[in-house]
Protein backbone atom coordinates (compact mmCIF):
# COMPACT_ATOMS: atom_id res chain seq x y z
CA UNK A 1 0.00 0.00 0.00
CA UNK A 2 1.14 3.08 -0.75
CA UNK A 3 0.72 6.35 0.74
CA UNK A 4 0.21 9.87 -0.82
CA UNK A 5 3.77 11.15 0.29
CA UNK A 6 5.77 8.67 -1.31
CA UNK A 7 7.39 10.70 -4.46
CA UNK A 8 10.50 9.08 -5.30
CA UNK A 9 10.92 11.50 -7.91
CA UNK A 10 15.21 11.82 -7.90
CA UNK A 11 15.27 8.03 -9.04
CA UNK A 12 14.30 6.69 -12.50
CA UNK A 13 12.74 3.18 -13.85
CA UNK A 14 15.46 0.55 -14.63
CA UNK A 15 15.71 0.24 -18.52
CA UNK A 16 15.07 -3.37 -18.61
CA UNK A 17 13.58 -5.67 -22.14
CA UNK A 18 10.22 -5.06 -21.06
CA UNK A 19 10.20 -1.04 -20.84
CA UNK A 20 12.85 -0.15 -22.64
CA UNK A 21 11.62 2.22 -25.85
CA UNK A 22 12.93 0.65 -29.12
CA UNK A 23 11.12 2.49 -31.75
CA UNK A 24 12.46 6.30 -31.85
CA UNK A 25 14.48 5.56 -28.38
CA UNK A 26 15.36 8.95 -28.26
CA UNK A 27 11.89 10.06 -27.36
CA UNK A 28 12.20 7.62 -24.50
CA UNK A 29 11.74 8.40 -20.78
CA UNK A 30 12.35 6.94 -17.97
CA UNK A 31 12.83 9.16 -14.93
CA UNK A 32 9.41 8.99 -12.46
CA UNK A 33 9.36 12.75 -13.11
CA UNK A 34 8.50 12.70 -16.63
CA UNK A 35 6.42 9.44 -15.81
CA UNK A 36 4.80 10.77 -13.07
CA UNK A 37 3.38 14.21 -14.61
CA UNK A 38 2.25 12.25 -17.80
CA UNK A 39 0.16 9.68 -15.53
CA UNK A 40 -1.15 12.76 -13.41
CA UNK A 41 -2.62 14.83 -16.45
CA UNK A 42 -4.51 11.87 -17.21
CA UNK A 43 -7.90 10.68 -16.12
CA UNK A 44 -9.02 7.57 -18.91
CA UNK A 45 -5.87 4.83 -19.56
CA UNK A 46 -5.95 1.98 -21.33
CA UNK A 47 -4.90 -1.49 -19.46
CA UNK A 48 -3.80 -4.46 -21.42
CA UNK A 49 -4.27 -8.08 -20.20
CA UNK A 50 -4.58 -11.21 -21.10
CA UNK A 51 -7.21 -14.20 -20.84
CA UNK A 52 -6.75 -17.84 -22.19
CA UNK A 53 -3.78 -16.29 -24.19
CA UNK A 54 -5.62 -13.37 -25.88
CA UNK A 55 -5.14 -9.58 -25.23
CA UNK A 56 -7.56 -7.53 -24.35
CA UNK A 57 -7.35 -3.50 -23.90
CA UNK A 58 -10.19 -1.62 -21.49
CA UNK A 59 -10.54 1.85 -21.10
CA UNK A 60 -10.82 3.32 -17.73
CA UNK A 61 -10.52 6.04 -15.16
CA UNK A 62 -7.13 5.34 -13.08
CA UNK A 63 -4.83 7.29 -10.70
CA UNK A 64 -1.53 7.24 -9.13
CA UNK A 65 -0.39 7.13 -5.25
CA UNK A 66 3.29 6.83 -5.51
CA UNK A 67 4.86 4.09 -7.59
CA UNK A 68 0.97 2.46 -7.26
CA UNK A 69 -2.16 2.87 -9.95
CA UNK A 70 -5.23 2.23 -8.83
CA UNK A 71 -8.56 2.03 -10.70
CA UNK A 72 -11.80 0.59 -10.33
CA UNK A 73 -14.40 -1.83 -12.12
CA UNK A 74 -17.64 -4.37 -10.53
CA UNK A 75 -16.90 -7.67 -10.12
CA UNK A 76 -18.45 -8.50 -12.96
CA UNK A 77 -16.09 -6.93 -15.07
CA UNK A 78 -13.70 -9.94 -17.04
CA UNK A 79 -10.68 -8.82 -16.34
CA UNK A 80 -11.45 -8.80 -12.57
CA UNK A 81 -12.55 -12.10 -13.20
CA UNK A 82 -8.87 -13.70 -13.93
CA UNK A 83 -7.23 -10.80 -11.60
CA UNK A 84 -7.91 -12.61 -8.38
CA UNK A 85 -4.87 -14.04 -7.39
CA UNK A 86 -2.90 -11.10 -9.49
CA UNK A 87 -2.21 -11.18 -13.09
CA UNK A 88 0.19 -9.31 -15.10
CA UNK A 89 -1.12 -5.88 -16.69
CA UNK A 90 0.39 -3.15 -19.18
CA UNK A 91 -1.25 0.22 -18.30
CA UNK A 92 -0.86 3.20 -20.81
CA UNK A 93 -1.76 6.90 -20.65
CA UNK A 94 -1.45 8.48 -24.04
CA UNK A 95 -1.81 12.62 -24.63
CA UNK A 96 -2.45 13.76 -28.10
CA UNK A 97 -1.07 16.87 -28.42
CA UNK A 98 -0.70 18.08 -32.12
CA UNK A 99 -1.07 16.56 -35.84
CA UNK A 100 2.50 17.00 -37.71
CA UNK A 101 2.38 17.65 -41.54
CA UNK A 102 5.25 16.82 -43.45
CA UNK A 103 6.49 16.97 -46.99
CA UNK A 104 7.20 13.54 -47.18
CA UNK A 105 4.31 10.47 -46.18
CA UNK A 106 7.55 9.35 -43.95
CA UNK A 107 7.77 12.08 -41.91
CA UNK A 108 4.21 12.64 -41.04
CA UNK A 109 3.37 12.09 -37.26
CA UNK A 110 1.83 13.45 -34.06
CA UNK A 111 3.25 15.05 -31.52
CA UNK A 112 2.02 12.81 -28.19
CA UNK A 113 3.20 11.90 -24.43
CA UNK A 114 2.60 8.39 -23.29
CA UNK A 115 3.55 5.88 -20.84
CA UNK A 116 3.03 2.34 -20.29
CA UNK A 117 3.90 1.17 -17.02
CA UNK A 118 3.88 -2.59 -16.63
CA UNK A 119 3.14 -4.37 -13.29
CA UNK A 120 0.86 -6.89 -11.46
CA UNK A 121 -2.68 -6.12 -11.10
CA UNK A 122 -4.59 -7.33 -7.66
CA UNK A 123 -7.28 -6.24 -5.19
CA UNK A 124 -7.84 -4.22 -2.73
CA UNK A 125 -8.93 -6.37 -0.14
CA UNK A 126 -8.75 -4.62 3.39
CA UNK A 127 -11.94 -2.99 3.40
CA UNK A 128 -10.99 0.28 5.47
CA UNK A 129 -8.06 0.75 2.30
CA UNK A 130 -10.86 -0.08 -0.03
CA UNK A 131 -13.02 2.60 1.29
CA UNK A 132 -10.37 5.58 1.81
CA UNK A 133 -9.42 4.68 -1.93
CA UNK A 134 -12.73 5.13 -3.42
CA UNK A 135 -13.23 8.70 -1.24
CA UNK A 136 -9.89 9.02 -3.09
CA UNK A 137 -11.07 8.75 -6.66
CA UNK A 138 -13.65 10.88 -6.47
CA UNK A 139 -10.90 13.51 -4.83
CA UNK A 140 -8.44 13.12 -7.36
CA UNK A 141 -11.09 14.11 -10.18
CA UNK A 142 -13.10 16.44 -8.05
CA UNK A 143 -11.13 17.83 -4.91
CA UNK A 144 -12.62 17.78 -1.48
CA UNK A 145 -15.96 16.45 -3.04
CA UNK A 146 -15.95 12.91 -1.07
CA UNK A 147 -16.69 15.29 1.83
CA UNK A 148 -20.58 16.25 0.09
CA UNK A 149 -21.80 13.40 -1.09
CA UNK A 150 -23.35 10.42 0.31
CA UNK A 151 -20.90 7.25 1.13
CA UNK A 152 -21.55 4.11 -0.38
CA UNK A 153 -23.89 1.94 1.50
CA UNK A 154 -23.32 -1.91 1.93
CA UNK A 155 -24.16 -2.73 -1.41
CA UNK A 156 -22.65 -0.60 -3.34
CA UNK A 157 -19.31 -1.20 -1.63
CA UNK A 158 -19.58 -5.08 -2.28
CA UNK A 159 -20.56 -4.38 -5.81
CA UNK A 160 -17.32 -1.91 -5.76
CA UNK A 161 -13.83 -3.70 -6.51
CA UNK A 162 -10.56 -1.44 -6.51
CA UNK A 163 -7.81 -2.59 -8.35
CA UNK A 164 -4.16 -1.51 -7.61
CA UNK A 165 -0.35 -2.17 -9.00
CA UNK A 166 2.66 -1.13 -8.27
CA UNK A 167 4.82 0.17 -11.29
CA UNK A 168 7.50 -2.59 -12.03
CA UNK A 169 8.35 -0.69 -14.83
CA UNK A 170 7.50 1.89 -16.86
CA UNK A 171 8.59 4.53 -19.39
CA UNK A 172 7.79 7.24 -20.97
CA UNK A 173 7.58 8.78 -24.45
CA UNK A 174 7.41 12.12 -26.04
CA UNK A 175 7.48 13.78 -29.16
CA UNK A 176 7.02 17.36 -28.96
CA UNK A 177 8.07 19.48 -32.02
CA UNK A 178 7.44 20.59 -35.48
CA UNK A 179 8.12 18.89 -38.77
CA UNK A 180 11.55 16.50 -39.28
CA UNK A 181 11.74 16.80 -42.81
CA UNK A 182 14.50 14.87 -45.26
CA UNK A 183 17.07 17.95 -46.01
CA UNK A 184 16.51 18.18 -49.93
CA UNK A 185 12.62 18.22 -49.27
CA UNK A 186 12.41 21.56 -47.95
CA UNK A 187 12.81 23.24 -50.69
CA UNK A 188 12.46 20.37 -53.31
CA UNK A 189 8.57 19.27 -52.39
CA UNK A 190 5.80 21.66 -52.93
CA UNK A 191 3.80 20.74 -50.00
CA UNK A 192 2.29 23.30 -47.24
CA UNK A 193 3.66 21.83 -44.46
CA UNK A 194 1.95 22.81 -41.16
CA UNK A 195 1.09 21.65 -37.38
CA UNK A 196 -2.56 21.07 -35.51
CA UNK A 197 -1.84 21.74 -32.10
CA UNK A 198 -4.49 19.15 -30.23
CA UNK A 199 -6.06 19.92 -26.84
CA UNK A 200 -8.82 17.95 -25.10
CA UNK A 201 -10.66 20.68 -23.14
CA UNK A 202 -13.63 21.10 -21.07
CA UNK A 203 -16.97 23.05 -21.37
CA UNK A 204 -19.42 24.59 -19.54
CA UNK A 205 -21.30 22.65 -16.88
CA UNK A 206 -24.62 21.22 -17.71
CA UNK A 207 -26.15 21.10 -14.44
CA UNK A 208 -28.61 17.88 -12.82
CA UNK A 209 -32.21 19.03 -14.35
CA UNK A 210 -32.79 18.13 -10.55
CA UNK A 211 -30.88 20.29 -9.00
CA UNK A 212 -31.31 21.29 -5.47
CA UNK A 213 -31.94 25.44 -5.43
CA UNK A 214 -29.49 27.34 -3.73
CA UNK A 215 -26.40 24.35 -4.91
CA UNK A 216 -23.27 25.95 -6.89
CA UNK A 217 -19.84 24.53 -7.92
CA UNK A 218 -18.29 23.61 -4.48
CA UNK A 219 -15.21 24.45 -2.90
CA UNK A 220 -11.77 22.72 -4.27
CA UNK A 221 -13.52 22.87 -7.59
CA UNK A 222 -11.80 26.23 -8.93
CA UNK A 223 -10.04 24.97 -11.92
CA UNK A 224 -12.76 23.68 -13.53
CA UNK A 225 -13.57 26.50 -15.70
CA UNK A 226 -14.80 25.93 -19.37
CA UNK A 227 -12.31 26.15 -21.59
CA UNK A 228 -9.72 24.46 -19.39
CA UNK A 229 -7.49 21.87 -21.01
CA UNK A 230 -8.16 18.69 -19.20
CA UNK A 231 -4.77 17.82 -18.96
CA UNK A 232 -4.02 20.81 -16.81
CA UNK A 233 -6.90 20.51 -15.09
CA UNK A 234 -6.09 16.68 -13.90
CA UNK A 235 -2.42 17.76 -13.29
CA UNK A 236 -4.09 20.84 -10.83
CA UNK A 237 -6.78 18.55 -9.36
CA UNK A 238 -4.16 16.00 -8.68
CA UNK A 239 -1.84 18.51 -6.60
CA UNK A 240 -5.11 19.85 -4.86
CA UNK A 241 -5.58 16.01 -3.50
CA UNK A 242 -2.09 14.85 -3.10
CA UNK A 243 -0.38 17.72 -2.59
CA UNK B 1 -7.54 -7.03 -48.33
CA UNK B 2 -10.48 -4.80 -47.99
CA UNK B 3 -11.97 -2.66 -50.69
CA UNK B 4 -12.81 1.28 -49.81
CA UNK B 5 -16.43 0.20 -50.99
CA UNK B 6 -17.20 -2.64 -48.49
CA UNK B 7 -19.80 -1.47 -46.00
CA UNK B 8 -21.80 -3.85 -44.69
CA UNK B 9 -23.58 -1.94 -42.07
CA UNK B 10 -26.70 -3.36 -42.12
CA UNK B 11 -25.33 -6.64 -40.51
CA UNK B 12 -24.03 -6.99 -36.81
CA UNK B 13 -21.18 -8.49 -35.09
CA UNK B 14 -21.65 -12.00 -33.55
CA UNK B 15 -22.27 -11.50 -30.02
CA UNK B 16 -19.63 -14.05 -28.23
CA UNK B 17 -17.88 -14.48 -24.88
CA UNK B 18 -15.14 -12.45 -26.77
CA UNK B 19 -16.96 -9.50 -27.21
CA UNK B 20 -19.62 -9.64 -25.26
CA UNK B 21 -20.39 -6.64 -22.98
CA UNK B 22 -20.59 -7.77 -19.67
CA UNK B 23 -20.11 -4.46 -17.40
CA UNK B 24 -22.77 -2.13 -17.51
CA UNK B 25 -24.02 -4.69 -20.75
CA UNK B 26 -27.27 -2.11 -22.01
CA UNK B 27 -24.31 0.04 -22.93
CA UNK B 28 -23.27 -2.51 -25.70
CA UNK B 29 -23.41 -1.64 -29.24
CA UNK B 30 -22.82 -4.72 -31.68
CA UNK B 31 -24.18 -3.50 -35.09
CA UNK B 32 -21.54 -2.06 -37.48
CA UNK B 33 -23.33 1.35 -37.72
CA UNK B 34 -22.37 1.91 -34.28
CA UNK B 35 -19.52 0.57 -34.24
CA UNK B 36 -17.67 1.87 -37.86
CA UNK B 37 -18.97 5.40 -36.51
CA UNK B 38 -16.57 5.40 -33.46
CA UNK B 39 -14.23 4.01 -34.75
CA UNK B 40 -14.04 6.35 -38.37
CA UNK B 41 -14.24 9.32 -35.43
CA UNK B 42 -10.55 8.40 -34.21
CA UNK B 43 -7.25 8.85 -35.37
CA UNK B 44 -5.23 7.31 -32.35
CA UNK B 45 -6.29 3.92 -30.69
CA UNK B 46 -4.50 1.74 -28.19
CA UNK B 47 -4.15 -2.15 -29.15
CA UNK B 48 -3.04 -4.78 -26.93
CA UNK B 49 -0.71 -7.98 -27.67
CA UNK B 50 1.19 -10.87 -26.10
CA UNK B 51 4.53 -11.58 -25.76
CA UNK B 52 6.06 -14.25 -23.81
CA UNK B 53 2.28 -14.39 -22.00
CA UNK B 54 2.82 -10.27 -21.18
CA UNK B 55 0.59 -8.06 -22.44
CA UNK B 56 1.79 -4.36 -23.84
CA UNK B 57 -0.30 -1.82 -25.01
CA UNK B 58 0.23 -0.01 -26.93
CA UNK B 59 -1.01 3.62 -29.06
CA UNK B 60 -0.89 4.28 -32.47
CA UNK B 61 -2.76 5.91 -35.36
CA UNK B 62 -4.66 3.58 -37.67
CA UNK B 63 -7.83 3.49 -39.75
CA UNK B 64 -10.72 1.26 -41.08
CA UNK B 65 -11.29 -0.03 -44.54
CA UNK B 66 -14.84 -1.88 -44.57
CA UNK B 67 -14.06 -4.97 -41.43
CA UNK B 68 -10.16 -4.62 -42.43
CA UNK B 69 -8.02 -2.09 -39.40
CA UNK B 70 -4.88 -0.70 -40.73
CA UNK B 71 -2.02 0.56 -38.76
CA UNK B 72 1.73 1.35 -39.24
CA UNK B 73 5.05 0.59 -37.02
CA UNK B 74 8.67 0.42 -37.73
CA UNK B 75 10.27 -3.03 -38.34
CA UNK B 76 12.04 -2.58 -34.69
CA UNK B 77 8.91 -2.46 -32.98
CA UNK B 78 8.79 -4.99 -30.31
CA UNK B 79 4.98 -6.03 -31.25
CA UNK B 80 5.92 -6.20 -34.91
CA UNK B 81 8.69 -8.68 -34.25
CA UNK B 82 6.42 -11.14 -32.84
CA UNK B 83 3.58 -10.72 -35.42
CA UNK B 84 5.24 -11.57 -38.47
CA UNK B 85 2.80 -14.87 -38.48
CA UNK B 86 -0.13 -13.39 -37.35
CA UNK B 87 -1.17 -12.86 -33.52
CA UNK B 88 -4.25 -11.96 -31.71
CA UNK B 89 -4.59 -8.48 -30.78
CA UNK B 90 -7.18 -6.26 -29.65
CA UNK B 91 -7.81 -2.86 -30.89
CA UNK B 92 -9.90 -0.46 -29.09
CA UNK B 93 -10.76 2.81 -29.49
CA UNK B 94 -12.00 5.81 -26.66
CA UNK B 95 -13.42 9.01 -26.96
CA UNK B 96 -13.95 10.83 -23.74
CA UNK B 97 -17.71 12.84 -24.01
CA UNK B 98 -18.20 13.95 -20.26
CA UNK B 99 -17.67 13.82 -16.62
CA UNK B 100 -20.53 13.20 -14.76
CA UNK B 101 -20.86 13.95 -11.22
CA UNK B 102 -23.26 12.10 -8.83
CA UNK B 103 -24.56 12.49 -5.17
CA UNK B 104 -22.88 9.06 -4.21
CA UNK B 105 -19.23 8.48 -5.48
CA UNK B 106 -20.97 5.07 -6.90
CA UNK B 107 -22.83 6.95 -9.49
CA UNK B 108 -19.95 9.05 -10.23
CA UNK B 109 -19.46 8.26 -13.67
CA UNK B 110 -18.15 9.56 -17.39
CA UNK B 111 -20.03 9.62 -20.91
CA UNK B 112 -17.91 7.62 -23.51
CA UNK B 113 -17.82 5.95 -27.10
CA UNK B 114 -15.61 3.18 -27.04
CA UNK B 115 -14.94 -0.12 -29.23
CA UNK B 116 -13.04 -2.94 -28.62
CA UNK B 117 -11.91 -5.07 -31.75
CA UNK B 118 -10.56 -8.50 -31.74
CA UNK B 119 -8.78 -9.52 -35.10
CA UNK B 120 -5.68 -11.56 -35.85
CA UNK B 121 -2.93 -8.64 -37.15
CA UNK B 122 -0.66 -9.63 -39.70
CA UNK B 123 2.03 -7.67 -42.08
CA UNK B 124 0.98 -6.09 -45.21
CA UNK B 125 3.37 -7.89 -47.66
CA UNK B 126 2.53 -7.22 -50.62
CA UNK B 127 4.49 -4.40 -52.29
CA UNK B 128 1.71 -2.61 -54.31
CA UNK B 129 -1.03 -2.92 -51.49
CA UNK B 130 1.38 -1.77 -49.24
CA UNK B 131 2.31 1.55 -51.24
CA UNK B 132 -1.74 2.15 -51.66
CA UNK B 133 -2.10 1.60 -48.03
CA UNK B 134 1.26 4.34 -46.96
CA UNK B 135 -1.06 6.40 -49.43
CA UNK B 136 -4.36 5.95 -47.72
CA UNK B 137 -3.05 6.27 -44.65
CA UNK B 138 -2.02 9.67 -45.06
CA UNK B 139 -5.47 10.57 -47.17
CA UNK B 140 -7.25 8.92 -44.14
CA UNK B 141 -6.20 12.04 -42.18
CA UNK B 142 -5.52 14.65 -44.71
CA UNK B 143 -7.58 14.28 -47.68
CA UNK B 144 -5.73 14.31 -51.03
CA UNK B 145 -2.63 15.02 -49.18
CA UNK B 146 -0.78 12.22 -50.91
CA UNK B 147 -1.21 13.74 -54.58
CA UNK B 148 1.19 16.34 -53.11
CA UNK B 149 3.99 14.86 -50.70
CA UNK B 150 7.06 12.90 -51.83
CA UNK B 151 6.15 9.58 -52.40
CA UNK B 152 8.41 6.82 -50.59
CA UNK B 153 12.16 5.95 -51.35
CA UNK B 154 13.07 2.71 -51.54
CA UNK B 155 15.04 3.43 -48.00
CA UNK B 156 11.44 4.61 -46.53
CA UNK B 157 9.26 1.76 -47.81
CA UNK B 158 11.50 -1.05 -46.31
CA UNK B 159 11.64 0.66 -42.75
CA UNK B 160 7.72 1.17 -42.81
CA UNK B 161 5.85 -1.89 -41.54
CA UNK B 162 2.05 -1.68 -42.39
CA UNK B 163 0.39 -3.99 -40.19
CA UNK B 164 -3.26 -4.97 -40.96
CA UNK B 165 -6.08 -7.65 -39.27
CA UNK B 166 -9.69 -7.93 -39.83
CA UNK B 167 -12.12 -7.58 -37.10
CA UNK B 168 -13.16 -11.17 -35.81
CA UNK B 169 -15.54 -9.69 -33.30
CA UNK B 170 -15.87 -6.18 -31.88
CA UNK B 171 -18.58 -4.24 -29.53
CA UNK B 172 -19.36 -0.77 -29.34
CA UNK B 173 -20.16 0.48 -25.56
CA UNK B 174 -21.54 4.07 -25.16
CA UNK B 175 -22.73 5.75 -22.22
CA UNK B 176 -24.23 9.61 -23.57
CA UNK B 177 -26.64 10.56 -20.26
CA UNK B 178 -26.63 12.47 -17.20
CA UNK B 179 -26.16 11.71 -13.84
CA UNK B 180 -28.52 8.54 -12.80
CA UNK B 181 -28.12 8.93 -8.73
CA UNK B 182 -30.41 6.93 -6.10
CA UNK B 183 -34.12 7.97 -6.24
CA UNK B 184 -33.50 9.27 -2.69
CA UNK B 185 -30.25 11.01 -3.51
CA UNK B 186 -31.93 14.13 -5.49
CA UNK B 187 -33.33 15.49 -2.55
CA UNK B 188 -31.38 13.54 0.61
CA UNK B 189 -27.78 15.00 -0.64
CA UNK B 190 -27.45 18.45 -1.06
CA UNK B 191 -24.39 17.84 -3.45
CA UNK B 192 -23.96 20.38 -6.88
CA UNK B 193 -24.26 17.63 -9.60
CA UNK B 194 -23.32 18.54 -12.90
CA UNK B 195 -21.95 17.61 -15.91
CA UNK B 196 -18.78 18.68 -18.17
CA UNK B 197 -18.76 18.19 -21.19
CA UNK B 198 -15.17 16.90 -22.86
CA UNK B 199 -14.38 17.64 -26.63
CA UNK B 200 -10.90 17.31 -28.23
CA UNK B 201 -10.23 20.48 -30.47
CA UNK B 202 -8.10 21.34 -32.87
CA UNK B 203 -6.43 25.11 -32.73
CA UNK B 204 -4.80 27.28 -35.11
CA UNK B 205 -2.04 25.63 -37.81
CA UNK B 206 1.40 26.73 -37.04
CA UNK B 207 3.11 26.38 -40.23
CA UNK B 208 6.72 25.18 -40.26
CA UNK B 209 9.39 28.03 -40.16
CA UNK B 210 10.77 26.56 -43.56
CA UNK B 211 7.78 26.49 -45.46
CA UNK B 212 8.05 27.44 -49.43
CA UNK B 213 6.69 31.05 -50.10
CA UNK B 214 2.79 31.33 -51.60
CA UNK B 215 1.89 27.61 -50.04
CA UNK B 216 -1.60 27.62 -48.15
CA UNK B 217 -3.80 25.07 -47.12
CA UNK B 218 -4.19 22.62 -49.33
CA UNK B 219 -7.69 21.12 -51.39
CA UNK B 220 -8.91 18.49 -49.58
CA UNK B 221 -8.64 20.15 -45.79
CA UNK B 222 -11.56 22.38 -45.90
CA UNK B 223 -12.62 20.91 -42.44
CA UNK B 224 -9.57 21.67 -40.71
CA UNK B 225 -10.87 24.55 -38.99
CA UNK B 226 -9.21 25.82 -35.72
CA UNK B 227 -11.49 24.76 -33.16
CA UNK B 228 -12.88 21.87 -34.92
CA UNK B 229 -13.70 18.78 -32.74
CA UNK B 230 -10.96 15.81 -33.99
CA UNK B 231 -13.85 13.57 -33.43
CA UNK B 232 -15.91 15.40 -35.87
CA UNK B 233 -13.06 16.65 -38.18
CA UNK B 234 -12.11 12.51 -38.36
CA UNK B 235 -15.16 11.66 -39.52
CA UNK B 236 -15.27 14.17 -42.27
CA UNK B 237 -12.03 13.38 -43.90
CA UNK B 238 -12.98 9.86 -43.19
CA UNK B 239 -15.73 10.90 -45.59
CA UNK B 240 -13.88 12.69 -47.88
CA UNK B 241 -11.54 9.54 -48.64
CA UNK B 242 -13.45 7.14 -48.25
CA UNK B 243 -16.72 8.53 -49.29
Amino acid sequence: MSTTTTENTAEAFGVTPVNKVKRVHERGRYDRKSVYAILDAALVCHIAYVIDGRPYCTPTSFWREGDHLYWHGSSASRMIKQTREGVPVCLTVTHLDALVMARSGFHHSVNYRAVMAFGTAHFIEDPAVKLKLMDRFIDRVYPERSKIIRQPNAREFKATTMMGMEIEHASGKIRDKHVADEEEDYEGVRAWSSLYPVTQVIGAPVDCDRQLPGLARPAGMEDFEPGARLDELMTKTYRRTFG
